[in-house]
This record gives C-alpha cells, sequence and structure tokens, in this order.
C-alpha cells in the first residue's frame, strides 16, 4: 500500500514518503512489533469511518501484549481521528495500524496509514481467486503452551505469508491456503478462510493452530447468526474443502472473495451465497 | 545493536539516528527482507577489518535470491568499506547489512551499522549461558520442498527468535535453543548449536530443518578440521545434548560461549575445550 496519509503517534501528520523508521528500531530489524489493517469507508462530503475499528483496537492491545510492548488505546483512537480527517477520498480505502518495539534509546514507533485498497481488489471480487494449498510446516496444535511461537499474534514477521503468495503468483494463483504438517486447513497468508455447506458457515479453530482470530470473521458469524444462519469453527482438510459448495477467503480490506479454483480444480461458483456472505460481512454483493 | 555509524546504499554515511526506512516499505511493514550481523576489529590504528565479510555477502545474497529481491555483491562492499572508514574505536563492534524489498513506488533499502557490541557480551562470554529449550513446533525436516517457509533465509522476520529470547530472560536463562516438535534439537534463536563428545565437533544439519548455515561454524569446522578434529552434522537429541561434556552456542558477533545450565541442570565447564573452539573460530580465550 502506498500510503497518502500517514499520521504518527506523538508527532501528528507528516509527508507520507518521508522515512519514519530508524535504523536500529527491531520492528525493522527483527520484524518485532505488530499491525492491524482496517478498511476505511469515506461518505461523498469526505468523512471517513472505519469498519469495526474497536474489535482492530482489541486485537492490536492483544498483539502488543503478547509482545509485551506499551498499547494505550486511546492514544490510538486519537491518531486514527487525526489521519481520518486528512483523507478525504470518497469510496473505499485501507489503513495500517503499525506498532514497532522502537530501539532501545528511543520509544516504540507507532503510525496510522491510509491509502487506495490494492489496485487488483476490484478485479478479484468480481472474478473469485485462483487458489494453491501450501504446507506450513507447523502441526495443527503447535502453539497450544508455546506462547513465544506467537500464535494468533499478528507481527510484523510475515515474510513467509510473502513468500507464499509469491508462490502462488508464480504458480498462476492470485491466493494461498496454508496447510498444517498433519493435513489440517489453517488460514491464508492475509485472510481467512470460510466454507458452507449452504446451510451453515464454517471457518478454522483459532488457539492452539495458531490461526489469527479474525475480525471479519466475528463480524460475518455475528450477524450470519443474527440471520438464522448457524456457524462452527471446525477442522478441516484440504478433500473436504474441494466438498465444499461454498468456500471464500476473508479478508479485512478485501471483503469475503469466494475461491474459483483450488489446486487448479475449478469451482461452480454460488453467485447468490457468495452475496449473501458479501453483504453479511459488509461489503457490497459482486454485481454492485 | 544502536547504530553509531551508518551508511545506506545510493546515499552513504547518514546520521545513525535518523529515521531511513519509509511507512509503505514491507520490509517495515512485513518483515520482508534479510540481513546479516558481523563482527569488527578495530586496530589501535582505527584500520577495521570484517570477519569473513565474503561468507556474510554469499549468505546474504542467497536470502536476497529466495526472496527476490535484488542483490549486488559488488555495491555491498564498497558500501561495508564507507561503513569502515568512519569507525574508528579500537577493539571489536558489531556490523548489521540489512535490506528490505523496499516500497512499490521506491528501490530496495539496504544499509550497513556498526555500533559497539551488546553490553551483556563479555559477562556471557567469560561465565557461560544459560539456556533453555523452547519448542520450534516443525517437524525436523519441515522446510524440504517448501521454499515458501524460507528455511535457512535470514530474512527480518525475526519475532518468534526475539519472543524466545525474552521467554528465556523471563525464566532466569540467557538464551533458548529451538526443538522441533519431533524433538530433535535445531538452532539458537541468533546463533548455532556445536557439541563435541571430546573428540568430534558435532553441529546440527541445515537443509530441510530450516535451520540457517551459519558461517561461524563454517569457519570453526574447516579451522578444526585442519587441526585435526573430526566434525559431523547429525541430528540430537536434547538428551544426548545434556550428555554431550561440551556444549557451546555460537554466533558471528558473540563468538562460541558455552552452555553453563540446561534446563536448569548445571553443566561442568571444560575451559580447556572451550577455549580450542573460541580460539578456531577466531575468538580470544576466556581468560584474555
Amino acid at each position: 500500500m502506498t500510503a497518502t496519509v500517514l499520521a504518527v503517534l506523538g508527532r501528528g501528520l507528516v509527508d507520507s514518503t518521508a522515512p519514519i523508521a530508524r535504523a536500529d528500531d527491531p520492528g525493522l530489524t527483527r520484524g518485532d512489533g505488530c499491525f492491524e489493517g482496517c478498511r476505511v469507508q469515506t461518505a461523498p462530503d469526505g468523512t471517513s469511518t472505519v469498519d469495526k475499528l474497536e474489535a482492530h483496537l482489541a486485537r492490536m492491545a492483544r498483539s502488543a501484549k503478547a509482545l509485551d510492548i506499551a498499547f494505550d488505546p486511546g492514544q490510538w483512537r486519537a491518531l486514527v481521528d487525526e489521519a481520518l480527517a486528512a483523507w478525504v477520498a470518497p469510496g473505499e480505502a485501507a489503513m495500517k495500524l503499525l506498532l514497532t518495539r522502537g530501539p532501545a534509546s528511543a520509544q516504540p514507533l507507532g503510525f496510522a496509514a491510509i491509502g487506495p485498497i490494492p489496485a487488483d481488489y476490484p478485479r478479484l471480487r468480481r472474478d473469485g481467486l485462483k487458489v494453491i494449498t501450501l504446507d506450513r510446516g507447523t502441526g495443527h496444535d503447535a502453539f497450544a503452551d508455546a506462547p513465544w511461537l506467537l500464535g494468533g499474534v499478528k507481527t510484523l514477521s510475515y515474510a513467509v505469508n510473502m513468500a507464499a503468495q509469491r508462490e502462488a503468483a508464480r504458480r498462476g494463483a492470485d491466493d494461498a491456503i496454508f496447510v498444517s504438517a498433519d493435513g489440517q486447513v489453517l488460514e491464508a497468508p492475509t485472510s481467512s478462510v470460510v466454507w458452507s455447506d449452504g446451510r451453515t458457515l464454517f471457518t478454522t479453530p483459532s488457539g492452539p493452530s495458531g490461526i489469527l482470530a479474525s475480525t471479519t470473521l466475528r463480524l460475518l458469524f455475528d450477524r450470519a447468526e443474527a440471520a438464522g444462519w448457524p456457524t462452527a469453527a471446525c477442522p478441516v482438510s484440504v478433500e473436504e474443502l474441494h466438498a465444499a459448495p461454498v468456500l471464500c477467503l476473508l479478508g479485512s480490506v478485501r471483503g469475503p472473495v469466494d475461491v474459483v479454483d483450488l489446486d487448479g480444480q475449478a469451482r461452480e461458483r454460488n453467485p447468490r451465497i457468495d452475496d449473501q456472505i458479501r453483504r453479511l460481512a459488509g461489503f457490497p454483493s459482486s454485481s454492485e
């Protein structure tokens, strides 16, 4: 994301192309920090709101705590307000909240950056995703009782997630789904996995699996339950995903996007259910 | 490390406390880049040399290639020379070479930073290390045929390594050793594991294990073989480590430091062999 609005904790709005992290900040040298990616919606009059901001701040507080980095939600709300006030382009945007440990001799670095959504999102939302599955190397319960593995913590250490998406691109796909060493579906590099038998909405269980608890999933499942759909978190194999009539990846900014090809096998689309999922998650239907 | 000399690719020497990474550099936002940590030795006249610089540059080239980031060794040699010329404090120092992917609209960021060695190194070298073992969550061969897991790639995504060292500190230890989910000893968060039966020097095998190929280990083993010690890379369990009469962690800057306590069990020190290992690796004996 190329930020066009950048607000830094303790400094306020700064030039979004100016360097802000020091060479000795472990956030840069060790991926030692945490972040959130949020969707911003801006009205024609230029006023902006952040989808489920409190859920993002609550998760960021948990991430910061797991990393022993101070986090003050009030400060961050004020920072977000400052960034939002400077962002006036009507429509959708992406906001990144990022916190580093900071150099030993200085404060943690925190910023909110707002920019356009990635250029390929409209196409992917319309055409769906070609996805490959990739081994994540960890067992389905590897993170139980091992807090140092930072399961469920949204750290800056995403090199493997990025490499998985490059591997997908190399194979002509749009995204990847990680599978545990013992064959359970986990999550995608930057989104979560949702499927349905046409009656119940499912996702994979967080906790011992290390899967990040998705804020968009929580919203979708809460609204789906209110609308009468049963929901469940349960283990699933790749074979079972192939058999599911509905399968999508769910991200905060991209929203729910249905998978049209899984490991080279084309999948039939279900526009009616896909649209219902999109609307429940707060995104427009694919035809809008 | 607080850098006191900082040279940036394409810019030269800059103020080491000035910010250099942009908010939209994936090196900062995703831990998407690579690094090397090297030992610098500076003579009383202020001239400096880098221990096994070519081995570090060769590994960094491999890391950059695995990440699809351009890397020109000649440029980096010139950058290192520029930094070294500005560093004149006699004795030992630490140099970090770091390369990020760079923002989509800009170049990769590369820099060489030189600063003092960490303040606790002299004490640790003298007193030895208290070490705990921690589960790494991955099987001993999880990285075979899975290049997207970036096994052996020295990426900026070290949050788990740092969390493991914090966990060690929480338990009153100085460092950690990672163990695979199936019980094989792997490596330490920022160093490799070396042990001996008093006759052969051993380390754990890189490759499918994801263990980083250590430049200091290569140097130590080459010199040990020349001095008549057999060397071998072989799998080992924690129980076997307990039984080994010699055990140390080996890092480029800290050098070989013997383990005096493993998982709460005190170990007898072997000053004569430990000193031999230190000298072979290019470090002074503990009594110097």
